[in-house]
């Protein structure tokens, strides 16, 4: 399928082949569940186009009883389970990075973030039906339909996560986004969902779960989604240097106004959104200055949901000149973010979090 | 009791009455189980000596049975139970932000922290027992036999968590630390040990619990613990306006060398510690030049213990001169530490957990 088919109006496209694309920040901001043609995309190859009729899913490897289902089966089978939760790339804000110094990968704004129910099945529900081991260390490895082209080699896209996660309540198999089936380019008809996690985690149009002694070997595990000390680069770094990225820490970004933006003198209203993996958000504080004075944000959140993003919103009164608006938020740890790009830089640009900042112009 | 007989030799002592004592940072590293005559002690008020003949703990308020038992009742009644988790002062490192700008309540160094195995029961297990509702949204309010002098008044120390935290299978009531009977500065014969939460909502020389539908209104739980922004100082900060401290955040600390050393040029080991409530310590990245370049120090943790320190070891080569040492942590979601305590600074010296720095003379 051409990815053309999937560009939506007004989205940032940073390429087609994969096809990866991001919203503006202001239509991200205006729903709390991200719509649809809102939502980030991002793949790794083709967008398969799969229909739910002939769907199968295979459960295999070290469980007692291996499975075979077709999508019905599956649906018919496990009770059904829901959450509202945030996903977001590792490599969201990477721009931020790139500024600094360059990095691989897309330059990503901070929107490839965003945030939906999701209905499906629990992936606990399946092992445990498949006879697994509860107890033991084990990872559960996907692999998937998207086909990747990369160095020269070609291979169906996959990762893993470990057990306790892939039995957590609140880990999916999806089918379902905000109420309507799994559009294409999200995976449909079943793709993984892993709260808190990495997008990488939650692996789009599911074809076979393995229970292993160890992480998957596909490079997308193995190799790519790490984190590395900024000293190393693409030609010093072992991936046996790198932290395999999981969950993901502290972030906020500014939504409105814009980078670059024009304003005029007065009122403005300032809104964006924080995020921390499963913990709450405590604590917004914006500036105006760069960050010599900070004011707290009004948020709003869905306390039902831990692993969905916060809202926040400030009103405040720029006069005329050039003003630099920060963000930087504080979770249920009393945990806030690193002022700076250069301390959290790495070069595959990965978990940017440092505290965003948006430049306008007041006149 | 006077409170020189809980003085070990060594100790950094910041008050006598209460008394409140921390260890050399050497000593604190040298076992990962922190001795007794190590082990931090921070009291509000006095240290009681209480005997366990004679003492009793009463569980009250919306609980479907009250509780009133002996302590021979409560171990005989419920399983034992056991957690390796490190404690630490909500004020440990406030001496980093006091350099800064003055802040209030007794200059930690990096030592308001230990790390022990806790032996006793499950608070939940106890709960349970009283019947409580464990789905609603309810508190666990703690009163002590300590009394507090504090502006003029006289009152018993309290302090509450959430229902959930007190459910969880990591929170207990202690009888014994490190395979001994709490010593009186411990809270002889049974605290409150809340894994991941600052001290404080772990009180020692428990005497009651009142589960009820708000938090404690003891002013340890309403005014104090609370964590504000950067611009509020004493005059004008609003209990209202703080966030209650109860996990804790990131940290990092170098114990060896000391601030302030003269090292001879040449080999030096640096060792510290890390912590980050829940989550897995994933990285440790220490500098010899103030920040500018960094590596990996070794890591070693108890993987069955989540709640528990991680110590890291590096071997440098420091040539003549002054060196800023430094450290910071990374954690299981990819957080690290803000870098200057100007980002964590607030009037009261909480969470103080920007890069430990040291600065040493090489000669």
């Amino acid at each position: 399928m051409p990815a053309s088919r999937h560009r939506k109006p007004g989205q940032i496209v940073h390429s087609d082949a994969p096809f990866n694309a991001e919203p503006r920040l202001d239509r991200l901001r205006a729903a709390y569940l991200t719509e649809r043609a809102d939502f980030y995309v991002r793949s790794h190859g083709d967008i398969p186009d799969l229909e739910a009729a002939g769907y199968r899913l295979t459960v295999v490897g070290a469980v007692a009883t291996p499975l075979d289902l077709s999508l019905s089966d599956l649906i018919r089978r496990f009770p059904p389970r829901s959450i509202t939760a945030t996903m977001q790339c590792a490599g969201n804000r990477r721009a931020d990075l790139n500024r600094l110094r360059p990095v691989s990968g897309d330059p990503w704004a901070p929107g490839a973030i965003g945030n939906a129910r999701w209905d499906g099945i629990g992936l606990g529900d399946v092992l445990r039906a498949a006879g697994v081991d509860e107890s033991a260390a084990l990872h559960v490895a996907f692999e998937c339909h998207d086909e990747i082209d990369q160095d020269g080699e070609r291979f169906r896209f996959g990762a893993s996560i470990e057990l306790k996660k892939a039995l957590s309540a609140e880990t999916l198999l999806a089918t379902h986004m905000n109420g309507e089936p799994l559009a294409a380019e999200h995976g449909k008809p079943l793709r993984v969902v892993v709260p808190g996690f990495a997008g990488v985690r939650s692996p789009k149009w599911l074809a076979s779960i393995t229970v292993q002694d160890r992480p998957s070997d596909n490079p997308m595990q193995a190799d790519d989604y790490k984190l590395f000390p900024p000293h190393l680069d693409k030609d010093s770094a072992d991936p046996a240097d790198g932290v395999t990225i999981e969950a993901m820490p502290l972030n906020a970004a500014i939504c409105e106004p814009a980078e670059g933006a024009t304003l005029k003198a007065g009122p403005c209203v300032m809104r964006g959104y924080a995020v921390a993996c499963d913990r709450a958000i405590r604590r917004v504080d914006v500036s105006a200055d760069g960050g010599a004075t900070w004011r707290q944000a009004e948020l709003s959140s869905d306390d039902a949901s831990p692993f969905a993003w916060t809202f926040w919103e400030i009103d405040t009164t720029l006069s005329p000149g050039r003003h630099e608006l920060v963000v930087r938020a504080w979770d249920a740890a009393g945990q806030t973010q690193p002022a700076d790009p250069e301390d959290v830089w790495n070069f595959k640009g990965y978990l940017a979090s440092s505290w965003h900042r948006v430049n306008v112009t007041v006149v």
